[in-house]
C-alpha cells in the first residue's frame, strides 16, 4: 500500500488562474495531477544527469537500409557489455529509410556514449537518444 | 541514381584540427561524412519547427499499468484522425511500470498537442516526444 | 496587495521524500517555493511557444569584432521596427573575441527570426536567444 | 596569420538544395560560412558538456526586487572564488521585476551549480544559464 502525504503550497490567485488555464488545455483532471508531474519530471531529470545513475533508455535511428555494415554494426553496439538491449522495433519509412527504436538499459554516460557513436555510423541519418526513466539502485 | 555534387569549405587550420579531434571522438570515417550529418540535422530541425511539416515521431511513455481507464485513452488517442499509428512497442519495466514506445505520423503540430495530452493523463508518469523524421509533402 | 490561496498536493511519501532532497540540494527554503518556481517555469514556457507572445529575449553574442561590417548590421538589426533593444552589454574575451549580450522586446515569432539572422551573420561565432520572460498582453 | 585549409564535402544533390535554401532563409552570404558556423557549434557543444572546461557563461535572472535579501544573495554567489563575475546588467522590466544579466568566467561543472543555486533563491522569478563560450585550457 501507497502511502500519500498532503503539501500545502501558497500560490499568487493570478499565477493560479494562470496556471489552472494551462492544465485544463493539457487536459488534466486536477492541480494535484499536474504538480505531481512537474515533481517527478524535475526528480527525473535531475537524476538523469549523473552519469553513473541507472536508467532506460530509447534510442531513435533513421538509416538507410541499404549500407552494407551499418546493421551487423548497429547489434555490435547493442550487445556491448555495458548495456543491455531490452527490446527494438523497426520500421520501414520509405523505400530507403528505416526507423529503429532501441530500447536498452545501462548507465546514463555509457548510453550518452553509445548513442554518439550510432549517431556517427555511416547510414544513419538521425539519431535521438531519449533517457526515459531512471532506476533505483 | 542519385547525383553527388563537390563542395569546398574553406576552413582555419585550427578549428579544423578540433574538428578532427571530435569526429575521431564520435568514430566517424571522414569529415565529409560528419558534415553530411551537421547539415541533415539542421535541415531536419528547421522543418521541424513547422507545425505544418509531415512527420514521424517516437512518443515515449511511462505509465503505471495498474491505472484503469489509461490503456482505453491511449487506444482512442492513437487512433484520432488526424494522426497515424504505424507502430508500438510496449516493455515491462517493473511489477508497476511499463514503457510504451509508440510511432506515428501526422503534423509536427498535431503531434505536439497530442503529446500534450498523453502526458497529462492519470497514471502518465514521464512522457517524451522525439520528432524523428522530417517527411516531404 | 497580493491575493494569495493555498492549494493541497496529494504526493506518494517516497516521491515526497526524493524532492526534499533534491530541492535541499539546490538549496530551496520551502517546498512551496520549490513547486511556485515549477509552475511559473511552465506558465513561462508555454507562453514562449507561442509566436504572437510578447516577450523580453537575451541575445548573447560571440563574434570577431575584426569584422568590419558586422557592428553596422548588428545595429540595423537592432533597430528594426518590430523589436525594441532595450540595453546591451559589451566584453571582451580575448584579442578577437567579444561577447554582447542583447536584452530587447518583441514578439517570439520576431525575436526568433531575428536571432536566425544575427547568427548566420560572417563574423558572428556563436548565438544564443535566451528567451526569459513572457509580458502580459 | 590565420592559416586556412580547404576541406571538400560529397553531397546528394537534393539535400544540397534543401540546405542551400535553409542558409538562404538564414541570411547566409556563402556555404562555407554555414558550414563552419556547423562545425564551430558542435565542437563548442562538446566542450560545454564537460564540467571541468573553462566557459564564460551568460546567467539571465528574472526577479522581484522587492525580495530582500536576494540582492545580497546574488552579490555573494557573485564573489565565490571559483567563479569570476566579469559584468552585469540590470534592467527594470516593470514595477515588480527586474532581468539581471550576469557575464563570469569559470569551469563548466562550477557554473551550472551556481545557476542551480540562483534559481532556487526566494524572490527569483525565472533562471536561464547560456554557456555562451569555451576556452582553452
Amino acid at each position: 500500500m501507497k502511502r500519500i502525504e498532503r503539501v500545502g503550497v501558497s500560490l499568487d490567485k493570478k499565477l493560479l488562474s494562470m496556471f489552472d488555464k494551462l492544465i485544463a488545455k493539457r487536459g488534466y483532471q486536477s492541480r494535484s495531477e499536474a504538480i505531481r508531474d512537474l515533481i517527478r519530471q524535475q526528480i527525473s531529470e535531475d537524476r538523469l544527469n549523473n552519469p553513473k545513475a541507472k536508467a532506460v533508455a530509447a534510442v531513435c535511428l533513421v538509416y538507410d537500409h541499404h549500407s552494407t555494415k551499418l546493421m551487423d554494426r548497429l547489434i555490435d553496439l547493442q550487445h556491448s557489455h555495458l548495456l543491455q538491449t531490452i527490446s527494438s522495433l523497426h520500421i520501414h519509412l520509405d523505400e530507403h529509410d528505416c526507423l529503429e527504436v532501441i530500447v536498452l538499459r545501462g548507465r546514463v554516460g555509457e548510453i550518452n556514449k553509445m548513442a554518439e557513436n550510432i549517431v556517427s555510423l555511416k547510414g544513419v541519418k538521425l539519431g535521438r537518444i531519449n533517457l526515459v526513466a531512471a532506476e533505483p539502485g
